[in-house]
C-alpha cells in the first residue's frame, strides 16, 4: 500500500527534527528518550456527538505528525484515547456527565450512545484518511488505573477527600511545583479571577479539581472505590492512560489549543504529583478552525460538520468537496496556526489539489530524456525534507511540490526534459510526500474507488459524444441503456454531459 | 439509507417468531422479558488474529439474526464483546495468553496487538456488511465488575482461592446445580474422562476452571485484585458484561457452535453461582463452516480468510468474489447447519446471486398492468414472512425470493402483468427482504462503488471491442491510454478482455 522509496536519496541529509514546544514555549531540536521508539499520546474525543470540524484539523494535524515520524525511520507508539466517561458539561466539575446527558436525550443506554459516537468518529476519521493509532484507550477501559493513581496523589497529600469525592488541591500542589508551566498562567491571578466559593461547594478551592466525583443516586454510570460509588474525574484518564502505555516519560504529548488550559495543565499537575517528574517532553497544540472569519458557534448557526463538506449541505457549504480536497484544505495551513474556513478558499485549495493530483498522475508517464536539465532535483527534495524537519510545515512543503508540478507540466509539454537521476529523485519524491507524508490518497480506499469512476465515466462520456457526433446511434444508445440499468444517468447541457448516480 | 416499506401490507401476519433454543433443545415460541425491548448478547472475537472464515459466518448469522428482530419491530440491545485478555490457548487453563503470545511475536505491546486486530475485525465485518452492535465492551474495560463477580462466587462458596488463582468450583456447583444443562454433558462422564491431577495442578478438580488467575512475574497484562495481581479468566468476562448491559436474565445468548462447552456452560455455571437464576431464556448457536468438504485448518493448508475470497488468493479461490455475493452464500444455508464451502458452490451462488440483484433492479422499472395476474403477492409476502420467523430460516425466505425473480423476469418480457397493488406488495417486500434483511446492499458503500465501476468497466471492454472489430483504432487506442492514466490495464485472454487496477 505504501508507495515505494529509495531511501539513499532520501536520508542524504541528516534528520534534525524540530518542533515547537509549547512548553518551552520555542522551536526545539526534537530527541526521542529511546530512539528509534518514539512515544506519542493525543487527546481524543469525547464521544457524545458528532466529531466536529475543528477537532477534525486537530486529528489530521497528528495524523500528520505521526506519518512523519514514522517517515524519519522512528517507530511510534501512538496513543489516542476515547473519553467515554467523567467528562463534564462545563470545566468547573459541574453540570451533568455529557454522556449520560447525551443518553438521556437519545433515550439509550450511556454505553451505547458512546459506540454509537465511536463508530462515528472512526468513520469520519477513515473517510479523512486518518490512519488509526496504535492503542485507542478508554476511560471506562482503566478505571482500576485511574483508582491507582487517585490513591497515589492523596498519599503524597496533594488531593483529598470530600463526602465521597476526591479533589486535586491546587494551592497545596503549588507551594512545590509550578501550576500555570504549560499555560503561562499565573496562579495568583487565576485565584483572584475566580469567584468566591458559596459555601455549598466541597471544593477548598475553586482551582481544585475533580479526580473522583461521587455518584448521586440516579447516576448510572458509577463504578466501586474506595471513596464510595462513582467516577472518575476528566482531567484523571489521560494521565492514567498515558502512563501505563508510555512510561512516566514520555516524548509528545498533543491535542487541541483548547485543551492546554486547564486539561493540559491539570494532567501535569496529576503527574508531577504523583510521580514527581514532568510527563512530557514535547507538547504540541493543534490551532483553532474558523468559519467564515468568525468561531464556529451552532447557536449562531456558523457551524459546518465535516461531512457537510463532503456532502455539500446547504446553506454554508456551496457543493461537495473530496474528503482529499478537504484534508488537502487543512494541510496548506500550518498546524500551529489558526485556519478560516470559506468557500471561497476552499474552492481555490480544490483546484490546486487538482492540479497537484494531476502532476502526480503525469510523472508517472515521463520519461527521462538524454541531457539533464538545470533543475536540480536533490536540492528541491532536500528543500521539501526541510520544511517537514522545521516542526512539520506542511504549507511551505506544499509550495515546494508546486515547483515541482511546474517542471512535471513543462516536461510533460516537452519543454524541458530530465535525465534518469532527476526523473527518479523527483517522481520517487512526489509520491512520497503526496501519499506517505500529506495522505492524500490510498488505491484501495472508497474515495480511490470514486475517482476511478470519475475518470472511467469521463472516458464514456466522450465515447459517446464521439458516436454522437458520427451519428452512430446504436453505440450511443448502447450507452446510454447500460448506465441506466446501472443506475447512472446523463445529463446533457450546454457545456456538455454530465452524469450521477441515481439513488 | 434504509428501503422505505409500507407497514401495513407486512403486518398483515402476527409476529409469531420461532426460535431455536439450544437450551431446550427445541424450537419455541420467542416470548422477550420486555418487549418490545430485547437483550441479546453475542460472543466476540479474541482479537489476536486475522478473524477467520467460521467466524465470520456466526457474526453474520447473528446479524441477520439481528436485523430480523428490528424489521419485527423489536428494538434490540444487541451487545458484542472484544476478547482483549484472559483467552489461553487451551480449554484446560493453561499456556499462554493468546494475545500476550501474540504480542511477543509481532514484538509489540498487548493492547498494540488489540488494538490492530480489533480495528482489522471491524473492517472485515463492514466489508461483508455487518451493522455494528449497540455495545461492544471489552474484557479489560470491565475489570472491576469481573472482580466484583468474582467475590460474590466466593461468598456463594462456589469457589476457591489458591496461590493468588481463584477457580470456579465445579463439583460443589453440580450439588446444587446441573453442570451440564447447556451442553448435555454429564458431570459423571466428565469426570472420569479427564486426567488425573498430576499434583502440581492447583485446582480441586480437573474440570473446575479459572476465575482469576495469578500473573507471573514477566506477565504484561495485569491488574491488581483482592487476590494479588493477576488477570480474569476467559469465561468470567461474558457473565459480567452481559449481566451489566443486559441484566441478570436477558432474551438471547448466541455464538458458535464451539462455545457451547465448555465456554457457554461455565458462563451458566458462573451466573447461577452468583446470581441464582439462569442468564438467559433463549440460547443460539451457528453452525460450522467446513472447506470442501473437511474442517479448515491452517496447518493442513485448507484455509482460507475472509479477504482470500474478496482477492481471488490461490490457489484455493479461484477468482475474486464480491462481498455481498460471499454473504449470499453463507445466508442460503441455515445459520443451525454446517455448510461446505468449495469454489463450484460458491461460483454457483455468485450467479444466483446476481440474477436476484438484477431482478431487484428490474422491479423497479416495471409498471402496473390493467389486471391483475394470477400471482397471490400477498401469500407470497405472507410465505417470506413465515420463513424468517420460522428460526430465521434464510434459504427458504431466499427460494422464495426466486419465485418472485420469475414474477419479476415474466413482467419485463410482458409475460405476465400486475395490478399495482399486486406490484406493490412484491417491490417493497423484495426490496426489504433484500437490503433490509438479508443485507445484501448499501448505496452508499465502498463495494457497490466496486459494483458501478465493475458495471461501467464492461460496458467499456464491449465498446474497445466493437471499435477494434470495426478497426477504429483511434477509439480502442483512445481507450486504452485513458484507462492507462487511470492505472487501469486491460488484458486481452483467449476468453475476451478483461481488466484490473494495477496498484
Amino acid at each position: 500500500m505504501l508507495v515505494s522509496f529509495q531511501p539513499f536519496i532520501f536520508v542524504a541529509m541528516s534528520n534534525e527534527l524540530y518542533i515547537y514546544n509549547s512548553l518551552t514555549r520555542e522551536k526545539q531540536l526534537f530527541n526521542p528518550l529511546n530512539p528509534p521508539f518514539v512515544g506519542m499520546y493525543v487527546c481524543g474525543p469525547t464521544v457524545y456527538n458528532e466529531v466536529h470540524l475543528g477537532n477534525l484539523r486537530t486529528f489530521i494535524s497528528f495524523d500528520l505528525i505521526y506519518r512523519w515520524l514514522t517517515v524519519l525511520g522512528y517507530k511510534v507508539r501512538y496513543v489516542r484515547n476515547i473519553t467515554d466517561v467523567g467528562h463534564l458539561e462545563n470545566d468547573a466539575d459541574e453540570g451533568e456527565d455529557k454522556i449520560s446527558q447525551r443518553a438521556r436525550l437519545e433515550q439509550l443506554e450511556p454505553m451505547e450512545i458512546v459506540q454509537k459516537y465511536t463508530n462515528r468518529f472512526h468513520e469520519v476519521l477513515n473517510v479523512f484518511r486518518c490512519i488509526p493509532p496504535s492503542i485507542e484507550p478508554t476511560a471506562t477501559g482503566h478505571l482500576i488505573e485511574q483508582i491507582d493513581l487517585i490513591r497515589i496523589i492523596l498519599s503524597k497529600g496533594f488531593a483529598y477527600e470530600v463526602n465521597g469525592s476526591v479533589y486535586f488541591d491546587v494551592k497545596k500542589y503549588a507551594e512545590y511545583y509550578n501550576y500555570g508551566v504549560l499555560s503561562g498562567r499565573n496562579i495568583e491571578e487565576l485565584l483572584s479571577g475566580t469567584r468566591d466559593l458559596d459555601g455549598q461547594e466541597e471544593k477548598r478551592n475553586p482551582l481544585d479539581f475533580a479526580l473522583w466525583k461521587k455518584a448521586g443516586a440516579t447516576h448510572i454510570m458509577r463504578w466501586p472505590s474506595p471513596w464510595g460509588e462513582g467516577f472518575p474525574g476528566w482531567h484523571l484518564e489521560c494521565s492514567a492512560m498515558s502512563t501505563k502505555y508510555l512510561g512516566t516519560t514520555f516524548d509528545i504529548h498533543g491535542g487541541g489549543m483548547d485543551l492546554k488550559f486547564p486539561h493540559h495543565e491539570c494532567e501535569i499537575a496529576q503527574h508531577c504529583a504523583a510521580h514527581e517528574n514532568a510527563p512530557v517532553n514535547y507538547w504540541i497544540h493543534g490551532n483553532m478552525l474558523t468559519l467564515n472569519g468568525k468561531k464556529m458557534s451552532k447557536s449562531d448557526g456558523n457551524f459546518v460538520l465535516p461531512f457537510d463538506l463532503t456532502n455539500g449541505t446547504p446553506p454554508l457549504v456551496d457543493k461537495p468537496y473530496s474528503p482529499l480536497s478537504v484534508r488537502f484544505f487543512m494541510l496548506q495551513a500550518h498546524y500551529g496556526s489558526t485556519l478560516d474556513l470559506s468557500m471561497e478558499a476552499l474552492s481555490a485549495s480544490d483546484k490546486a489539489f487538482r492540479r497537484l493530483q494531476q502532476a502526480i498522475k503525469d510523472v508517472a508517464t515521463i520519461s527521462p530524456g538524454a541531457t539533464a536539465s538545470d533543475f536540480d532535483a536533490q536540492e528541491w527534495a532536500n528543500n521539501c525534507k526541510s520544511a517537514m524537519n522545521d516542526d512539520f510545515n506542511s504549507p511551505i512543503l506544499i509550495a515546494h511540490l508546486f515547483d515541482a508540478v511546474k517542471i512535471v507540466n513543462a516536461c510533460k509539454d516537452k519543454k524541458r526534459s530530465l535525465d534518469a537521476l532527476q526523473l527518479t529523485i523527483l517522481k520517487d519524491n512526489l509520491n512520497l510526500y503526496f501519499y506517505q507524508v500529506l495522505g492524500l490518497d490510498n488505491p484501495e480506499s472508497a474515495s480511490s474507488q470514486t475517482e476511478l469512476l470519475d475518470g472511467v465515466m469521463n472516458l464514456i462520456l466522450d465515447l459517446r459524444k464521439a458516436a454522437r457526433e458520427q451519428k452512430d446511434w446504436n453505440t450511443s444508445d448502447k450507452i446510454r441503456n447500460t448506465l441506466q440499468s446501472l443506475d447512472i444517468v446523463i445529463k446533457d447541457g450546454k457545456d456538455g454531459s454530465t452524469w450521477q448516480i441515481n439513488n
